[in-house]
């Protein structure tokens, strides 16, 4: 992601805690901080300076472990703590600067920190919203005239994920056993995997909860989305490949998936606002948006083998690719009636650009690879 | 369920907050119960009267608002809280018969209990294991000789459902618009769902929790295995039928699954179990069981229609017929290396029997329904 002026994320102090002592770090509380530079605002240290009218009575939100309670508070808490902060970081503001102690306390180096998942995730959807991506896989299936199923244009399609096994970037992945019939006439196989994959997506994390049985108009979808997140959708392609038909991916997806620890809030993301993707046809009513809600993220994917000090891109892309919107995605789902909690996470599908710039090929050839792996 | 002798469920108490009053109700806390006849046992009175060597030190599990935490601590802990319930429950015991003041306090009438969900599910996987319903549905689709899909004899297929929907019987259902294509060479369409189908399953609550990258051994199943509830998985055939091909069931199955409150523990079911259902081919040693894992439970669906007295039967049918067990189910989940949590559900997927008694149409049409319907 470029480099935002704000982000609101989540982290353990090393360095006040004890220096890297690993008994007094494990007792260490989880805080909410925010991103300023090289260094980290703890929110704790200052949920004081809260004083606007939507905050005021709700501090204990920047006291908790997790970012549920600050999501479900909707945007208007959100812009107010934005604004807040902002104040508090300026350089002529005396609120922090002008007081040593609380500086000293309020800011810790990043690289002190340990990050750790931004908040409870209640439910982790993932859609499959790139027109590239998804011609790209259509066409190796079924020819370039099929390329696309009959609903696509018509649906965000997307599937239920499992949420438990979603991780914060850096935490190891082990290389999974599982089912995989490599000759389609012999009965199937089983061990460690052969063909990992990655899946560069952008997620986002669901801001305000909703009621079952009341689907969220497009009008109000924006009190619902919170903020995005970079995602790897780490998916081993031999399991999927047999275990997929017909209720969709299931083991080859649940074995990891890594999400990074900042959230860029949507606020945040306003100035990078594009034109939407052309959609035709016309998706229905409830999908009609009055203003584009696209944005302009060049996205990236390198991979650094243990050892070794070099990255090698492997691809590129832009989320402005993303044929449905996040309110698109987020309004298809609701439809039935579904209930999105603060803390639902849901995630766009890898992207394409119209233009594959894949380096390597895309899948990992395990068989010369030690048994676990780590996100760079 | 055939009367257990003991069961493990979660209510909130109308008699001892005011009779009934709505303000005081709403107020008053949720806690964990046991059945016993007409009565329940509210644990959070007697949790003073758990001490055994597994419970002395874990007697806040019975104080909290969700199972989930006595679900974590394992299976010595759960055999050790049943048999000291049934002393408290034994006629001739003195431990709450001789108290009038403890025994008025700790004994609830259920009609006068609210029940709620028993625990905070974090995940819901829906599993597919009855051959006889995975044969109808792929000889209606492929015809009889190729009605089950080439994986199903080696894998327990499921799929990820959504947790957020999952609600306690008796909540009320919305009927669901959503999109379907009711002729196959004309665009889709938009309305409210005209195939309003259920889905007679039983589902287990996960025990104690694993780690993500370690894989649950069929050896250590029956410590993340707490108990079993009835299940309904509320589905809107002719939306499923549009959306699920590539990625599986979403909206059709999101806006609502309804589950009962009250938890069998699978100690109380060990008096039915029965031999397996005959697998062939053998399946691979991770999913092999040392011994069986099926149980006699005779399963009805009854429909009462709102303002009549009359229930009709439409389908009957026994848990005994799942070609996959719950062990087995649990297992294969974490085969790559995917964690469970205490509280996760997992569900059976539909269970038909050899012989189909489904007295009428499988399949509610909704055209002539109000816009709500309840769970019997
Ligand atoms: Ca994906
Ligand atoms: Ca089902
Ligand atoms: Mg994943
Ligand atoms: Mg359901
Ligand atoms: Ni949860």
């Amino acid at each position: 992601l470029a480099p935002f002026s704000l982000t609101v994320g989540y982290c353990l102090k090393r360095c006040q805690f004890g220096g890297g002592d690993r008994n007094v770090m494990r007792k260490a509380k989880k805080r909410i901080g925010v991103a300023i530079g090289e260094h980290i605002l703890d929110l704790s240290v200052v949920s004081h300076l809260f004083i606007g009218e939507h905050l005021k009575a709700n501090r204990h939100v920047f006291l908790e472990d997790s970012l549920n309670h600050f999501m479900a508070l909707g945007s208007k808490a959100w812009k107010e703590a934005r604004a807040r902060i902002q104040e508090m970081l300026d350089q002529n503001s005396p609120l922090i600067q002008d007081d040593e102690n609380l500086s000293n306390k309020a800011l810790v180096k990043q690289s002190d920190a340990i990050m750790h998942l931004p908040a409870h995730i209640g439910d982790y959807t993932d859609f499959y919203s790139s027109i590239y991506h998804a011609t790209n896989l259509g066409t190796m299936f079924r020819g370039k005239d099929n390329a696309l199923m009959p609903n696509w244009k018509y649906i965000p399609v997307g599937y239920h994920g499992r949420s438990s096994s979603v991780v914060v970037s850096g935490t190891g992945i082990h290389r999974p056993n599982g089912q995989m019939r490599p000759k389609d006439e012999e009965p199937p196989t089983f061990g460690p995997c052969k063909l990992m994959d990655f899946e560069l997506e952008t997620a986002f994390f669901v801001g305000k909860a909703s009621k079952l049985g009341t689907p969220i108009p497009m009008q109000e979808a924006e009190e619902h989305i919170f903020g995005m997140v970079l995602m790897n959708d780490w998916s081993a392609r031999d399991i999927q490949k047999w275990e997929y038909v017909p209720l969709g991916p299931f083991l080859a997806k649940n074995l990891g998936t890594t999400i990074s620890p900042w959230i860029v809030t949507m606020d945040a993301l306003k100035p990078f606002l594009v034109n939407d993707f052309p959609q035709d046809p016309k998706p229905f009513p409830y999908l009609q948006q009055p203003s584009p809600y696209s944005f302009n993220i060049s996205l990236e994917v390198a991979i650094q083998p243990e050892g070794s000090n070099e990255k090698t891109v492997v691809s590129r892309s832009n989320a402005r690719y993303l044929y449905w919107t996040m309110k698109q995605q987020l309004v298809h789902h609701t439809i039935t009636g579904c209930n999105v909690n603060p803390g639902d996470l849901m995630a766009s599908g890898t992207i394409s650009g119209p233009v594959t710039v894949r380096v390597k090929a895309i899948v990992l050839d395990l068989e010369s690879v030690p048994g676990r792996f780590c996100l760079p």
